[in-house]
């Protein structure tokens, strides 16, 4: 790896033009964005992107699931260095969350290629088709997946839309054959960088524009059913219940406590709960929730989980409760390559651009691409931490200072 | 007020026919009844019930809301003495619900008949109309307040089923003129005595058949909602979070500790909650929830409420969560005549019966007749305190001992 000891200017301006028009596709009031897979939004979005690369003086290219390529050829042999993120979004969501990461990707490429020349190594840049799950709920990183050669054989046929149409269908009604998915996987990629917005507060609590991200956490869904006996609610005295409320809302308050004592990074969150039958003047029979807890490290992901079960067992136990639990969702943490970080890490530093390190508590296609590539992302700083929202904002200034840590740390890769 | 040193004796096989008899209009399965204000059922059962009090030698009519009163005539003037309760069900509820007190009522002025004749007072069995509320939600006790007067002009438009009928509607289909209602007021009853089953398990827990109900519990319901800021469940940190789940979760531990540390005859139950927007991956907008929270005594009734008022604006505020709440029903309690209690306790005691006194954790027509008149309760041990439901049972035995306590205080009210 060589070092760029020289400062990479990044024009704001283009960055600022490049973020408004590819929010124009899907556009949904002032800020938002809803853009679904193989919509026409989404059409127009990847032939936009494509154009973008084109005239970024990259050589643009679609693979067989529909991701858009930007490729910068380098002079050595060797594998590609890639960066790129989603161009889907949710149903709306902002401007920035995946879109920011496909734009950052060229616009690094763009200025690389006018102020380095040719790269040793081939560079290029990605518009992934799908990540959101906003249009197929279980369609788990599609475009990256197919990068990785993960989708099974008969995946477009079972992924299924929340409007009832298969992932084929939408595939095809877009001149893409499912058939040929198995083509857009890669082999020859040695590292990805992913850049893309927080999504969470750290960056602006800590007063930073730019994050290294160093793990992506790992998650567990589980869905909980906490029964007891249902009775009136005027004729049985309080110390005789078996009132599934009581011990939905102790174990609820135990298992925050515990993620709030165990202190940053870990999160457990209960999002969802179903009272039955949810009547005022009735003891419920149950209560069904759901615990999403998550942590980036392994042995530390697995005492969280160690600690919730112990609880909710015993909270059920003392009151005399039943309390059943699957497992829906257990991905463990994707770890960022140490040396990428690092590279990461020191160009930041050269750039004068002041950063953090941390783990991403929510999943990004780089936790895919890590199946076939070193790989590590960069967060910038999101107002508020919001996202999932038309109100998701990062400021130009910051996505600059991003997009520089970027293409410094390509530079470092692939120059 | 004379005393009845004989033992009144009462026969369980004719209790029990009666009973099963009276079930038979709107079986459900092998023990269920769903028999709802107005409908066929209820029709065929006010016919039984009108029959029966003729048999037992009453003079059977109705009034202008369809309650099925059996008058046996006094001998002297004064104010009537009556007793019974209502013969309509939940959907489905079971045999002894409401239907028992109707039934126990009869068969007690059948067995005072046979035993002692002619009383002084006018005694009369009722079978009300409607309690449950499980055809119309509004209804309020439809019988017993025809009865004392407090229906007013325009209810019977505004009185809507789950079905999308007006009551008024009901009436006229079964013969009845809602014009007429005001025609039911009695301002003739002096005293009030209803047999309902505990819908409880105070007296299984005490080993006792029957109790002396010494007031129905005041009663208040609120509709609250708490709010917090949505984010990703990932991407937030414990330590800033604003979870209304965490301040819901602190709070109904609260309200249920809070409570059970007061103590026997109060109840508070969360018997409702709703969550936005119930995903599993994201920190709630908000958590909304019923509170129904009884006390039988007026002034621990207003203290247990402050409590819990106190203790939801503390832990708001301390979480920096938003929390608004209603009041939606607010039912002061309804004490027996004391009177009638010492009367009722006396003869339990002459009878042989074992007696404990205790409040009615649920609203029952008696609340209703006080409006009007003296009231008291007997209540007859449930097994397993179920109600509301075809599981819902009572021995004949422990009726049978209820029944025995009902005549006697009504012998020694009206003879």
């Amino acid at each position: 790896m060589s070092s760029s000891a020289k400062l990479i200017e990044i024009d704001p301006a283009f960055v600022e033009k490049t973020i408004m028009e590819l929010a124009s596709f899907g556009a949904v009031g002032e800020t938002g964005v809803s853009r679904t897979v193989y919509s026409p939004e989404w059409v127009a979005a990847t032939d936009y992107y494509a154009k973008a690369c084109a005239e970024a003086g990259l050589d643009a290219y679609r693979d067989a699931v529909g991701n858009v390529w930007g490729r910068l050829r380098g002079s050595a042999a060797g594998n590609v260095v890639a960066s790129g993120s989603h161009i889907d979004s949710q149903t709306p969501g902002g401007r920035y969350d995946g879109a920011l990461g496909a734009v950052a990707a060229l616009i690094a490429l763009k200025a690389l290629k006018e102020h380095f020349g040719t790269p040793k190594r081939t560079l290029e840049a990605v518009a992934f088709c799908e990540e959101e799950s906003s249009r197929f709920p279980n369609a788990n990183y599609w475009g990256s997946r197919a990068v990785t050669g993960r989708i099974a054989v008969d995946d477009p046929e079972n992924v299924i839309g929340f409007g009832g149409e298969t992932i084929a269908e939408a595939m095809r009604s877009v001149g893409l054959d499912p058939a040929r998915i198995p083509e857009a996987r890669r082999n020859d990629i040695d590292s990805f960088v992913e850049l893309h917005i927080e999504q969470g507060p750290i960056l602006e609590q800590a007063d930073l524009p730019v994050a290294i991200v160093d793990a992506i956490t790992g998650i567990r869904h589980y869905r909980a059913e906490i029964s007891g006996v249902q009775n009136h609610a005027g004729g049985f005295p309080m110390d005789i219940r078996h009132d599934p409320m009581a011990g939905f809302a102790e174990i609820v308050s135990g298992l925050i406590n515990t993620a709030h004592r165990v202190g940053r990074p870990a999160v457990t969150t209960v999002g969802r709960a179903i009272v039955e039958p949810n009547f005022p003047g009735i003891i419920p029979a149950k209560v069904e929730f759901t615990i999403d807890a998550r942590h980036p490290n392994s042995a530390a992901r697995i005492r969280l989980y160690e600690t919730h079960e112990r609880l909710m067992r015993e909270v059920a136990d003392r009151r005399g409760l039943t309390l059943d639990w699957r497992v829906m969702i257990d991905h463990e943490p994707s770890p960022s390559d140490p040396a990428i970080v690092k590279t990461l890490r020191r160009v930041a530093s050269e750039q004068g651009v002041p950063v953090m390190t941390m783990a991403s508590g929510a999943g990004h296609d780089s936790q895919q691409m890590a199946a076939i590539a070193k790989v590590a992302m960069i967060f910038v700083r999101s107002k508020d931490g919001r996202s999932h929202t038309p109100e998701e904002f990062s400021s130009i200034e910051d996505i600059v200072a991003g997009i520089r840590v970027l293409a410094a740390g390509l530079h470092a890769l692939a120059y």
